[in-house]
């Protein structure tokens, strides 16, 4: 495996001293910044994640932040998700569209204040975006992206470990609900979110200066609790179907084909970018969708799209596949034409390792 | 060193196999998309490009295509660079600014045919912000990204190389001109451009279908010119003043920052975005700009901003410095205030090495 180079362009985080530290194995880059792939092994990473609490260098999930007296005007203009019960103690997942109804990016969207917004952004850059809209229709709006950094703090004890750095207050916080939290003096916002399902939260970390103090101050209230470095898990998210934005969606698919069509409010439709190609597509029905696939045989890593084919003709496509040791079968997430989205069908797809079976699964595994 | 980890979310090219195949032993990820950083050593890499000839796979500078009725306006509105002259064999280097007269990008803009403009790009999302003022003026244009890869030729025996693949008429092609020329059948559009000083090509390779063999007729035509695989060469770029986006300059700087004054024409202010700015900043003076530094005593890679002291106050930043084998000095590219950035000047320097000597230089090495 070839390794990365170093350079401003390519982003350290606050932790960086700290995931080095820890013996970082991979890396990818994500919004022009460093995010760790792996620290022992994909699987022994996984295995671990399941049964005890990580520490996730998360900075990458950088926040794009509109802030001014036309905030509210610019964020509904980006997203068909209404935003009417969006309180400063609430965290949305919004998908952001353009105007064929495209994904654009999948971020969680805050209201870190009364008047300013925070997009939580997947691998796209959402500033450009939303300051070209800013711009165009001349709203009164800065759109900047603070030095604010997550740190994601995932896994079954990852209640256990929050309470003993935030105090108890912590585990009565609802799934996709916020708090300003103090650390060493500092409010930081804390909300119970992270890309796994194996329950925990987000940290968002203003500045640089407070970040290896936190991340000590983690590890070492969690020694018993058998905490330790870790990061997104390629495994556990294809088993929980949490979806990579570049990968298993992309600006070619709607909400609609992600799965995330109920993020679609109808009252929306007439406010946002994209809204009239959304409608045009409820009306008529999506043709595509997101699917849990199980894959026979034996594959290696997904570092393309592995076309799915049945009667000589493209059905659908994978992106990720992985094999999960947990469920002793590969577990993959494809976008699959409607004519063979149903659960049970076999359909055939082109690995980079060979033609393998795909079945279409009714649920994803966690 | 970690290694980078494959995903279709950092997309491979169509000449990856042939890096892969080279032996690549760094990579960095530049618009979503592998860039090798070095084959043999970068010092090794450096020396042979200098004398030779070497292949490069820069697919990574995308294309982002504007077709339309309405291109032209789009375009113009994009640049403070007056296009009247870019005629469809010319590539014309045109910063994209924002709002406020910020780099957005730093492309090479092409004219492959009189309604398409082709935005060669740097390392940001260029695309959203096209996409978004089309979508906010209702501009009759496409903005896409053409799946087209390019592949540079670079080294002081490219023109002897291309000739014996492309035919002679190569050696006539002026800088910074392009010409379509056949290949297999196909008609790829050529350059001479490069993001080296030892003069070369880039060649559009449209699609995938031709890349390996485009790759493979290359390599074996060169034999005896001692071609091989290369990339853009760290030491090679900083010595000749080659600005990296997201490096040498970001956001945060215009283009009179970064030394692209020559690029801002007074005819465009008025239909430009952020001419208001660009004007105003002309109207008052330039207070920092791009120098070349040679610095003092032994660093390491330089992977953050190093800020620039003097009399303990920052005077500027460097984002990029390397030692030269060619010139026995540590070669750097700084951003200066005004106060400190006559050739000669003394400052300190804080790398992560610890307090080094900078001298400004009136002109860069290459």
């Amino acid at each position: 495996m070839a390794g990365i180079s170093p350079s401003r362009r390519v982003r350290k985080t606050p932790f960086s001293e700290a995931v080095e530290a820890a013996g970082v194995k991979g890396y990818t880059v994500y919004n022009h910044m460093l995010l760790p792939t792996f620290f022992e092994t994909v699987e022994a990473d996984c295995h671990h994640l399941k049964r005890h609490v990580q520490l996730w260098d998360v900075s990458c999930e950088r926040q794009i932040s509109i802030k001014g007296p036309d905030a509210r005007k610019l964020v509904q203009l980006m997203t068909p998700r209404d935003l009417n019960n969006l309180s400063t103690d609430r965290c949305f997942y919004a998908p952001v569209v353009d105007q064929n109804g495209g994904m654009i990016n999948d971020p969680v969207l805050l209201r870190p204040a009364e008047d300013e917004f925070w997009f939580s952004i997947a691998d796209s850059d959402l500033s450009l975006w939303a300051s070209a809209l800013a711009s165009a229709y001349s709203f009164e709006v800065e759109v900047t992206e603070p030095d604010v950094s997550p740190l994601a703090v995932q896994g079954p004890r990852a209640d256990d470990l929050m309470a003993r750095v935030f105090g108890d207050e912590i585990r009565d916080l609802g799934f996709f609900r916020c708090r300003y939290l103090p650390f060493e003096g500092q409010n930081f916002l804390v909300a119970r979110s992270g890309w796994s399902k194996q329950g925990g939260f987000e940290i968002y970390v203003a500045g640089t200066e407070y970040g290896m103090s936190l991340w000590n101050a983690l590890e070492s209230a969690g020694k018993d609790l058998n905490v330790r470095a870790g990061c997104p898990n390629n495994i556990e998210r294809i088993e929980s179907g949490l979806l990579s934005y570049g990968s298993d969606m992309t600006r070619e698919n709607s909400p609609f084909e992600c799965g995330l069509g109920k993020y679609v409010n109808d009252s929306q439709l007439d406010n946002c970018i994209g809204g009239d190609a959304l409608a045009n597509e409820r009306d008529k029905g999506t043709q595509r969708m997101v699917r849990p696939l199980e894959l026979s045989g034996e594959i290696g890593p997904c570092t393309s799209v592995w076309p799915l084919v049945a009667g000589g003709k493209e059905v659908g496509k994978i992106a990720s596949a992985v094999f999960s040791p947990d469920f002793a079968i590969n577990v993959a997430i494809g976008m699959v034409d409607q004519s063979h989205w149903d659960a049970g069908t076999k359909i055939e797809v082109e690995t980079e390792y060979g033609v393998r079976s795909a079945t279409v699964k009714d649920k994803f595994w966690n």
